[in-house]
Formats: C-alpha cells, sequence, structure tokens
C-alpha cells in the first residue's frame, strides 16, 4: 500500500448527509482525503451528467485536514470534476461514494447516483466502491458499516497493483449491530426488481400529480446473490462493470437471419 | 407475429423532436401505437427517476391514430407511467425508445436516456430496442434510420416468443444515405470512453461556472465492436441487459482473503 494514497470521497445524498461523513471519517485513516460531493440530494439520479446546465463548485470547510468542495451537478459530475478541474489530472488511488442511507443492491446499482459516482470512477480507470447502508433513515448507525468499510477500503488499496480485472465493488452493509454481522460475501447481483405503484393526488387547481413508490421483490432463488447474502447478515460485495453486452443473448440473435425478416 | 401488437414509443429528446416521429411512422405500420415522452429534453439522463418531485402527464394530439402523452419526468419515468398508469398493465408487445439524434453506441449505452428507457423496458420483462442515428442534428436526415428501424421493429415482432435470452437491443445507425449502409451487425459494446474537457467560463459576478464537453475515443481494436460496425458503414446492434456483475473480477476477489487485509 502507499504510504498516503489520494482517496476521492463522494456521494449522491448531499454533501451534509450523515453518511458521506462517516465515509471521510474512515477513509481519512488511510490517506489524504479529497471530498467533491453534491450541494443536494441526487439520489436516483443513475448515470445522468449535465449537458444543459452549466456546472459550479464551491470550496467548503467541513472536515479538518479534508479538502471538500460541494457541486451543483449529479454524483457523475462530481467524479468528472474532481478528476480534471480539482484535481488537475493528478492521479486517484481510489474512489470511494457513500456510505449511501438504503441499499443499492441488484438492481437498484441501475438507478443508484452513489453507484453511478463509483462506476465513472472505474471507467477512468480508477479502483472505486460504492457503499450502501440498508437503513434509508437521516439518524442511520453507521459504527457496523464504518467496521467494513474500512476492511473493504483496505483490501483495495493493499491490493491496488494486483487487481487486473475488479475495478468496481457494489458494497451492501446490512442494517444490523456490529456483532450480528456474519462477515462478508463476495456475490453475484440479485434479479430482483421494484413493482412500482404511482399515488395519484390533486393540485389546488384540480390537476392530477403522480408520487412513484413500489415494493422491492427478489425474484432469484440463487444461493450466490447479493440479496441472499444481505438476508443471511452479510455484507455482499458485488464486483461491478459498464459493458451491458449480453453475449448469450449476442449468440441467440445471430442464429437468426435478421436481414431478412 | 400478432395482427395488432400494442408499441410503446418513447425518447429522450422531447416529444416535439423529429427522430420520435421518425419511429412513430415506422411503429404505426406494425400495430398500436402509444406514446409517452418528455415534455423537454432528458439526453444524458441516465437511469434517472424522478423520486423527489410529482409527476405529470398531459395528453397530446399530434399524430393521427396515435393516443400521446407528454411527461414531466425522465425517459425511465414515461416507461414506467406509460405501463402502471396509462396502460394499467395492459401487455406491451414492444418498447421502442428513439430515434435519438446522436449516437449511443459503446460506453454512451450507460449516460443514455434513450437506452436506459429501453433497458427499464427490458427490466419489466418487454422486449425493447432503444435507436440512435449518429447525427446530432435536428434536422438530421432518418430516411435511412427508418428502413433499418423497420427491419429491426419486424424482426423483434416476428420472434417475440422465440426470443428466450434477448430483452433488450441497442441499434446505432451510421450517418450515410441508405445504399452506402452495408448492413446490420450483431456486436459487442466497445470499451471505449470520453476524454472530458470542462470549459471555465465566468457569469456577470465574476463566479465560476464549468460547461462538461469532452472527446469520444476508442480503445478498442476487437473487430466485434458496436464501433468498429459502424466505422464499417454497418448498422451496429448490440444485445444488452441490467446485469453488471463482472463475473470474472468476482473469481479474481475470490481469491484473497477480503476478511484479514
Amino acid at each position: 500500500m502507499k504510504e498516503k494514497p489520494l482517496i476521492l470521497v463522494t456521494n449522491d445524498d448531499g454533501i451534509f448527509a450523515p453518511g458521506i461523513a462517516a465515509l471521510v471519517e474512515v477513509a481519512k485513516t488511510f490517506g489524504e482525503v479529497i471530498v467533491v460531493a453534491p450541494n443536494s440530494p441526487q439520489s436516483a439520479k443513475g448515470h445522468a451528467i449535465t449537458i444543459h446546465d452549466p456546472l459550479r463548485i464551491k470550496q467548503v470547510q467541513i472536515w479538518e485536514n479534508v479538502l471538500s468542495w460541494e457541486c451543483s451537478g449529479t454524483p457523475v459530475d462530481c467524479v468528472k470534476l474532481a478528476k480534471h478541474v480539482i484535481l488537475k489530472g493528478r492521479p486517484i488511488d481510489l474512489c470511494v461514494s457513500g456510505i449511501n442511507h438504503g441499499s443499492n443492491s441488484s438492481i437498484n446499482i441501475i438507478y443508484s447516483g452513489t453507484m453511478s459516482a463509483a462506476m465513472e470512477g472505474s471507467i477512468e480507470g480508477i479502483l472505486s466502491v460504492g457503499f450502501s447502508l440498508c437503513d434509508y433513515a437521516f439518524s442511520a448507525d453507521f459504527m457496523a458499516a464504518k467496521h467494513y468499510v474500512s476492511k473493504v477500503i483496505s483490501f483495495m488499496l493493499k491490493n491496488e497493483f494486483k487487481l487486473q480485472k475488479t475495478r468496481l465493488l457494489n458494497v451492501n452493509i446490512p442494517n444490523l449491530p456490529l456483532e450480528q454481522i456474519k462477515g462478508m460475501r463476495i456475490c453475484r447481483q440479485a434479479e430482483a426488481r421494484w413493482i412500482e405503484e404511482f399515488v395519484e393526488q390533486k393540485d389546488p387547481r384540480g390537476q392530477s400529480y403522480f408520487w412513484l413508490t413500489g415494493k422491492f421483490i427478489n425474484l432469484d432463488n440463487g444461493h450466490d446473490t447479493d440479496e441472499k447474502a444481505l438476508t443471511e447478515g452479510y455484507v455482499s460485495i458485488v464486483p461491478s462493470m459498464h459493458d451491458l453486452t449480453h453475449y448469450a443473448a449476442m449468440q441467440e440473435v445471430k442464429q437468426f437471419d435478421i436481414e431478412n425478416q
């Protein structure tokens, strides 16, 4: 491990969320920490980037010995601005995002700003990890989460030059006291999804509007999934990537004469 | 093929973009078309969903015999609202998104609202296709694109019940006259990326702001990629998915004693 690795911290709940404070606290024990995070909540922003509006950054003082900026954009914008504008290309050893207030397991990786920020780091070639605690509450207890965040950061930094394929981890921590968490498990993403419901309401002018809500259901009975690990009291670690090619479907489609249908 | 399949049309450039008009025109020749699309441009919104704001939909009359709604949300919101609120669970045979003004090949799938809308369809179990023309101009000529959109829609509808693995296609059409396009090629997503640049400007109060811009570079020399197909004058078709697990990295991480680092 380098003596003083450079660690970029971001999130999607905004720079004043308790989760990012917990992450900064742990990251500081490993090296130099730079924070670039949204100035407002950016949950569920997926891999959105800001191209139709200008982006603003403002240096803020929140944590001792940690240079920090708040940004008007999305989590992915934060990573891009950190790399190119703030750090001006200085090599980043690790990009960590979170600790998210709420799970980003299974299909949630697609919608998650936390994971998209980490994925953006990995696209840039930086070792990256998104951390989420399975508790949506603002008052969530990050004590157990910090224990495992520390273990994962240590693993990534120690093996920075050994990991050939691993660039991105999706880490979810069950909402349990530390002594009830059984350890960490390397998993695949469960094939779970949301069953949406829309709540219809009327504004004072009598016009309808809708709130998106829904129920998470796990359709995947596999024993090697992140959902299974979390249910059994383990921290789930899903090595993830940005190649969305479905190779088996590629072979399937090739069997048809697609030109002449 | 069903006699009158139900086809949901959406996009990310907004309901008044020429690209969606071209897509509606082709889709109408195959069955009943319902349009639910954003009321403003939503490019680069990735898989964002709207959870902090209420969503509004408004029925509009744009195309003859096509029921259409504009929506205040993201492309993914449009698909969810179409399924649950507008169609109230009535089965959709095909979800098509686009025709996007500009390429969504390789890494662009991650940032693209067009592809995220199609992916949302596929997550819901609906056969889905995102179409993009490699021309960003508002005045782009969709003539050749329509020819291939028709072929792909025909393929998907004819084989609706034969395709076991294929749920999502990312289709990009080169910016060439029809007679210069050599055909369609089934490909994988190229490992290409953006090299970002930020343009810094000052507002009248002397405060800095930044515009995100960048240059697309293809780092992938493979002959089986979407970038290669497009460069050689083919329509690229990448069967895609939402499982982001990196299975090879899973095996790599398992070789370490991650608990004791």
